[in-house]
């Protein structure tokens, strides 16, 4: 039985859609006889209505006193002890579940994975790993968003972990690219030029070199390594473009009776198309670097968002994400 | 009479396509009867077969002995002297030209624009000013790739270009966005912390605060100010999203016969929505806080983006970019 507790209080949007989102999963459990099981995690107040639920069988309630705050700093997360997400980390650490998921800050998310649950040997910086849509398939962008500031050796562990969460994911032999503002390889801030020098030395032909903003989603490559500030940038602005295209077709659609017939028979491709760049298929993305599963929610994640989320916690859990990430890192060494 | 000099010799598809894009231009000059004389900058081997050109009335050719690659260093770059980049920052110094359009290397570019053609009085560092389309028309993006590394103070003087810049090209009271990693005040490096402060006690009213990637396409602001590395990445993923796009409509369109029908009673949207997306439409883009008419085109324009760039030039010479700018700027003190 997987164990994967929720927090029911993180997201822009909890703890209605958190809820709405657990109950979608419960239900997903319960049709596909899956053999998972949901803690949720929230003050008296936002779920003891669950208490009575239908679908009760397939969830534990764990009641806490206090939920952190969207706009939280992660020092002041770690001194609220009894809040949903650093109850959710201590169970994690505990092993009282297998996986935490949180829509919460995602800096205090950070901080309660990096020191409550704990590191993997070797990292010192956890990461957000995100499989992005691309011709080629998929690009893992890391880090998406944890590490505002990094230096050249976390970019080193970022790629370590980047190159095994493909291999997970299906590639065979992964390609690594640093994202700069250019492919020469003077190109960037020093740092940058540092981090292509040590890239290029330790992995040796897996490192293709620099790469632009276009190529995550051309897939050039099937990792691209940033800093947490840039990969965050531009994974909200694969979003941006995608609502813009969305809208404008609409728009345009809706001007002549041809676009409105054309629309129609062309729904299909542009369904897919949607589904393609919706950023709630994915819905959570892993903190990679941590000695738990912890998934990180977006944190405008409505319910169908959630329901992914719990979804990539397990599918982390089924594929031991962990002891295959412990195992080829110690292989890096 | 506007005269616009042309970099040949910058450039990917160097001096080809750039020729070829000067003769699209010159064409255009011709038929719509413009008041505008191009002069085109390169040495022997790459231009002299223009000499006896069918439209070499248009143009004046300007021979010179050395080019820098795309791969040069702004030091360097400012070395040497005879190259077509330099030689085009002087002319414009020297009013011999109103405006000069270069697709080579941005950094050296930058070097020349800022220390041979020199500054605007209270700018430090000139920077690329980007209209992106956006559900409200556009926004302007500010540094789009000429400074990799910002202070607060460069933030503030990209604030004020990009607002007066918006205003020229139409809009009444820009409200200006900090590019960040979350919309709360705390968000992003410590650089970021205090120029979120620091533009909110210059910009008053006009500071909308802290936005995200998302924003910029949809027009949250009207100007998002950044650093040009986060800036470049910004735009260069905006083109691997559409380019990703366009190739799923593609595919998926193929695979079956309503797909292949919808797709032609839609290609008039699908064309609009192409044309939105083409990084090529606008071609060419201001380096702002130049004493002079600087256009940075694409590193990878074809002759479409060329003669678009020239396009964009013109413009500013005709709008008054540079003394609208000085008047604006002198009242922001």
């Amino acid at each position: 039985m997987i164990r994967v507790a929720l927090d029911v209080m993180g997201g822009d949007k909890a703890p209605e859609e958190i809820k709405a989102g657990a109950l979608m999963f419960a239900e997903e459990i319960k049709s596909y006889k899956k053999s998972v099981h949901l803690v949720l995690i929230g003050t008296e107040d936002a779920i003891s209505d669950l208490k009575n639920h239908k679908l009760a069988d397939y969830f534990t309630l764990k009641i806490v006193k206090d939920y952190l705050p969207m706009d939280i700093k992660p020092t002041e997360a770690l001194r609220r002890k009894e809040s949903s997400m650093y109850v959710g980390a201590q169970m994690l650490k505990e092993r009282q579940v297998d996986a935490f998921v949180s829509a919460g800050n995602t800096g205090a998310l950070l901080a309660c994975a990096t020191l409550v649950v704990g590191r993997i040997e070797g990292i010192d910086r956890p990461a957000l790993a995100v499989p992005i849509p691309s011709l080629n398939g998929f690009t893992v962008l890391i880090d998406g968003g944890a590490n505002a500031e990094v230096r050249p050796d976390y970019l080193i562990q970022f790629a370590a972990m980047g190159v095994e969460y493909a291999r997970i994911l299906g590639k065979n032999s992964p390609k690594v690219g640093l994202l700069n503002v250019g492919t020469e390889e003077n190109k960037g801030t020093d740092m940058h030029k540092l981090a292509y020098q040590i890239l290029k030395e330790k992995l040796g032909p897996m490192f293709h070199g620099n790469v632009e903003g276009n190529d995550i989603n051309l897939g050039t490559v099937d990792v691209v390594v940033t800093d947490g500030f840039t990969g965050n940038v531009a994974m909200k602005t694969m979003e941006g473009v995608a609502k813009l295209i969305s809208q404008t077709i609409k728009d345009e659609a809706k001007k002549s009776i041809d676009g409105i017939i054309g629309a129609l028979i062309f729904s299909r491709v542009l369904k897919k198309l949607k589904e393609k760049l919706d950023p709630r298929t994915y819905g959570g993305t892993f903190f990679l670097g941590v000695d738990g599963i912890v998934v990180k929610a977006h944190g405008n994640s409505d319910r169908v968002a959630i329901k992914n989320a719990l979804k990539v916690a397990t599918q982390g859990v089924e594929k031991q994400l962990i002891k295959n990430l412990e195992a080829q890192l110690a292989r890096w060494k």
